[in-house]
């Protein structure tokens, strides 16, 4: 008797997992690939981490910690809030996470029951979508674009109605798009109004070009996701965090207890000195600076004109409209035959995506100067 | 407005998590513990593991691996269901996962739907029942006692009917049952010929004290589940393993993919050197097998004389009915007046556990000499 397989778990592949596998794979055939497609930092952990890492290595056995994490590192989560927002956040209100995944996944299952609807931007980060899904959790889309500066706003939320839950990025993955503090805080007051819970999206907080990106966590409903991944340039040892809002705090313990047992505890031990690193880890904002100037400065040549904002994380999500209506076929065809990896935007947005494109320039300056060269010679 | 709590995040505690933390409270305010409460190696991970960890930290920027994990790790635990088992596994059908938890969840998510029913031995590890629950999923209690020697069999399923899915540990947490190789196989097939997903989870193997425990892997319809947090003494790193029926691995490579992009890099890398340190991890399971001894000799004579088998793992989950019927207010008040940590049967058994109590021996001789004399103190 074949067995069940269930519905829920034939959610769609995260898209750039799949380009990173043929991009992997082209690399193992021996032939090159630039990696426009991976939003991580081509940098490892910062120096003071690696060498908070080898002492902890020698120095305990490196067992569970509690489910929220170990108390300094939650301590000090509150202090970098402190330090930069002004904002004051309660240590009790902070749970270290297995990356901002594992922070999702949990507010998710302690926040929306089957059968609620979250509102979520498209184009937006494809994994709320469809760890929603999994959860049996309705996700409603809100179309975002040129109109409002590719930002979910209070405006892109006219005639949206009946939300048990809204997830905005700010900045954005794909988009770049930056909410100000005064949008931030119309979100905030929109969904209290409304008795909608707001999970404010933070994981590329740090990185921003012009005006610093506002938090969200002084709004004591709101869950706030943020993460070790971006900005402190330590994706693979999965370490995030997220502020609770003081009725979910016990759900959510429970459930992570349940769930996760605790975060990686060499990468909490380790990322508390990641605070201490920030001239290391701006000079890496100030390389995505220049290559995102690159690209910014290339890609029009290339006859990629159209580009969401990108004032802030390292993504150029450009329209690829001149030239296909099918950009998932497009970036296969731009990896076989320039090396080029970048991915569709159907990843981020399963409709108007398939007319852009997103690419990721966490990586070196001389990537980004070799992608736009081959970028416009392709199209030439 | 007050925001919706989601009933389905609201599920019990995983009990031995806040016993930590009284444990952990205890030994702020300066008291002495014995650490009894908790399932985990008081060793670290093997040398071998550390040097790897070393050697990594140093050479790569441990950036995301794919959803599935590194390819070589993939094909070393190949390796070891063939060298230790005489198992063949195709290294497509391993998933590498954030601890054996994240096991569970990807593979609960894939198999079975809302409204599923799938049995659960109690007593057993409560986190299956506490993440169905949090995942829709109605968990059927199968009681296994004294008469089926703590084994879930099939004798126990007698009368159980309209399940979608199976739990079966061997060894088992809380017991240490330990199913023989006919037993296994038996229970494999109730599951096929009913069209039952079986779920054999398998994370104490490597720790037994008599016959070595079967694996359900060759069984292609079943999810198999291990961990490093046990054999491999390395709970804090959270890396854990499954097995995947065929028609699972694409959905759960896509939850995966969505839900954690990636097990922790640096425990990938590092764990792989895990296998080659038989000798150390060998050396463990022998102090376990000391600290089972002195348990077993010694708790008798504290009043504690029925046990559950305890041929695997490292626990023995005694009955308790002579001084309580209240098991969680009985070792509140062990470790209040002995400082020895335990946790009470009802983690295990909502039910029949509030008579039980775990020990959990994975600590040293002198604690176990130590706690032994204490229990005996205390109930003369």
């Amino acid at each position: 008797m074949a067995l069940k397989v269930a519905r829920r778990g034939q959610i769609p592949p995260f898209i750039v997992m799949d380009v990173m596998r043929a991009a992997a794979e082209r690399a193992a055939a021996g032939k090159d690939v630039i990696h426009l497609e991976v939003g991580q930092p081509s940098t490892g952990a910062p120096q003071g981490v690696i060498r908070a890492a080898h002492a902890a290595l020698d120095a305990q056995p490196l067992g569970y910690t509690l489910a929220f994490g170990n108390e300094p590192l939650r301590q000090r989560i509150a202090t970098h809030y402190k330090e930069r927002y002004g904002v004051t956040v309660p240590a009790e209100r902070i749970a270290v996470t297995v990356g901002s995944s594992g922070a999702f996944l949990l507010g998710f299952l302690a926040a929306f029951e089957p059968g609620d609807r979250v509102g979520i931007a498209a184009p937006g980060y494809p994994c709320y979508r469809h760890i929603l899904t999994a959860l049996n959790v309705e996700s409603v889309t809100i179309p975002i674009d040129a109109s409002t500066g590719f930002k979910l706003t209070v405006e892109a939320l006219n005639g949206i109605e009946n939300l048990d839950g809204l997830i905005v990025a700010s900045p954005s993955n794909p988009t770049g798009g930056v909410l100000s503090a005064v949008e931030m805080k119309a979100l905030i007051a929109w969904c209290k109004q409304r008795g909608v819970r707001l999970v404010s999206d933070e994981i590329y907080h740090g990185i921003t070009y012009g005006t610093a990106a506002t938090t969200a966590a002084d709004a004591p409903e709101v869950i706030t996701i943020n993460s070790f991944s971006k900005y402190f340039s330590m994706t693979g040892w999965r370490l995030g965090w997220m502020v609770l809002p003081p009725d979910l705090s016990r759900p959510v313990e429970v459930l992570a207890q349940n769930m996760f047992i605790s975060p990686p505890t060499l990468a909490q031990v380790a990322g508390l000195a990641a605070f201490d690193c920030k001239d290391e880890l701006d000079a890496n904002v100030a390389r995505y600076a220049r290559n995102r100037a690159i690209l910014l400065n290339e890609l029009p040549g290339a006859g990629f004109d159209h580009f969401a904002p990108a004032d802030g994380a390292f993504y150029v999500y450009t329209d690829v409209s001149r030239y296909t209506n099918d950009a998932e076929a497009f970036c296969r065809r731009l990896l076989a035959e320039t090396g080029v990896a970048c991915t569709p935007g159907v990843d981020f947005d399963p409709i108007e995506g398939r007319r852009f494109m997103r690419l990721a320039y966490p990586g070196t300056e001389a990537e980004m100067v070799e992608a736009a060269k081959r970028l416009k010679a392709w199209k030439k």
